[in-house]
């Protein structure tokens, strides 16, 4: 088994990152649950003309026979009232471009449906557009889970379309790719026709895609090898890069759910990274630069020793290569 | 915003691959629900000497204050009666590296601890090693849902550890990328600093990091034009390498899940593409062979025209830094 993505549990001691009891730590049950990776979902209905949305990652399927979903409100949501008096919703499974979408109907805008293309459902409950998945619903039943109320609903409508699933894992907005292991598909490894491994064409796509995997992984350890979460590491350098940015800003720019910016911050502030803003607009105190800086020389180091030995016209030739690749498909680079 | 995962309801028209009542089509419910992206759950009990433990992808976080998740468990698994008797569950979060844990406890083995490093956990359940995250969980309560029992945990401790997760969507095993409107780290895009896109050194990894992406967009829309499923595509490709695989062994070699490569075949059955073999080892029939050859001769087609006009000196000097990239880290190929 290659071991494309390491993992330091491997020698089957348990060394947890960090332990501990949720009920005296949130933010550490936050974090641990974040480990788990979900889609994310726009939950909608309507009820006496007044349209609500939420954000949740909090969806899950429960029974084939009835066919039952669930999801999770909180009781301080201000659409909570209109879920409990409400028929039923529908739960829009968000594509991987709509990661704006997510960040919209989890804001503070006054009308979230104004400037957001929709339809209404068949069975009440208002349909996204450009989602991966519709379930219309009728209330099953609301089960109270300690703050939050869970909402069973009985799926009366379920509809999927085309494209690639949104993320959410470990505080960021993601995408899925095959599994390292794998390869993206049969037809990238070569092995499934035995003229194939002969074309530099041929051989192209397949090494990129090898090539990545392991470059993501050598990425990954060498961010862990800095002691600083991925997170906290990506605030830090959206503020750097773009001082006085808020925090909202610093979510978008850096890719973090709320709060896990906010968890970000927090900790930036804990370390005096961050300085202390009045007007809410975010920049690095001395300490933080540098540190971004340590982190910007080192990253560059890796860089280089990952690269060395290979003649200088093999990287400019590669470098070509790939500029193409990007760019002659109509893709923004 | 850069489209580089394309949408096809981007349109704003409502066009569903495919839609209808759940509760008269199981499967295209299960390949509805299959659009959520979800991580793998293992959860483990441990009750009068006796062990169970079932995979899952219904975890779901619930409340913070006071710390409850849950899960689902069939009415039919022959680990209900140990988990409605017991007094707690742990959640063992898998990590990307634990796909084969997820089969192993998924199949039909009779005693599934006995290989598997694990430890006994403080509150009473197994706890497996090489997880991304444990929840050690009382039982909170038991709520019926349909074909189902919703059983929600309250969380004792909670643990995370180093790794990126296990990733489950659209009936595949994956892992997740950052967003490809993101870099995968700000580092990567060398913005951070004046002086970084001089260097091939630091460009390299940046190229591709985005051409991966766009490769990988054009990949699945070429799928998508083939009009035939990622898993039954995968299927396919995989009986037609390996004729005389069983279903599970198909399953593995194309990182399908279980139920996945299950509805596959029937898919492959329905259209005459897979031959009836009364010892349940597969394999193509004629049409079956001559669909994949076709596949396999559009898709060399898509290469070649992906990399036309590079000259053929600077794809070989490609293909020798990418082989570079790939080897000399000590990463399996």
């Amino acid at each position: 088994m290659p071991a494309s993505i390491p993992s330091p549990s491997q020698d089957g001691i348990l060394q947890p990152t960090e332990t501990g009891d949720p009920a005296a730590d949130g933010r550490l049950f936050r974090r641990c649950l974040g480990h788990y990776a979900t889609g994310i979902a726009i939950i909608t209905a309507e009820h006496d003309g007044v349209r609500a949305a939420v954000t949740v990652n909090s969806f899950a399927s429960v029974s084939l026979d009835p066919p039952l979903v669930l999801w999770s409100l909180s009781h301080t949501s201000r659409s909570y009232p209109l879920f409990k008096a409400g028929r039923g919703f529908a739960v829009n499974v968000l594509s991987s471009a709509q990661m704006g979408i997510s960040r919209h109907f989890s804001s503070k805008v006054e009308d979230k449906f104004a400037d957001i293309p929709w339809s209404p459902g068949e069975f009440g409950s208002p349909l996204l557009h450009g989602c991966l998945a519709h379930f219309e619903c009728d209330n099953h039943s609301h089960v109270e889970g300690g703050d939050h109320t869970i909402l069973l609903g009985l799926v009366r409508r379920a509809s999927r379309y085309e494209g690639e699933p949104l993320l959410f894992t470990q505080g960021q907005y993601g995408v899925a790719s095959s599994h390292p292991e794998a390869s993206p598909a049969p037809e990238l490894t070569g092995t499934s026709a035995g003229d194939m491994g002969t074309a530099y064409q041929q051989m192209i796509f397949s090494q990129l895609f090898k090539a990545h995997h392991v470059m993501s992984s050598l990425f990954y350890e060498h961010r862990r090898d800095e002691g600083i979460s991925n997170s906290v590491a990506r605030a830090l350098i959206s503020i750097y890069d773009k001082p006085g940015l808020t925090i909202d800003e610093v979510a978008r720019d850096a890719y973090l759910g709320q709060r896990d910016v906010e968890d970000a911050l927090a900790s930036l502030r804990r370390r005096a990274l961050v300085a202390n803003s009045p007007d809410g607009r975010l920049s690095l105190t001395d300490e933080g630069r540098r540190l971004r800086e340590a982190m910007l020389t080192r990253w560059k180091a890796f860089q280089d020793r990952q690269v060395e030995g290979i003649p200088e016209a093999d990287l400019r030739a590669t470098s070509r290569t790939l500029t193409r690749l990007i760019t002659q498909s109509g893709f923004a680079a």
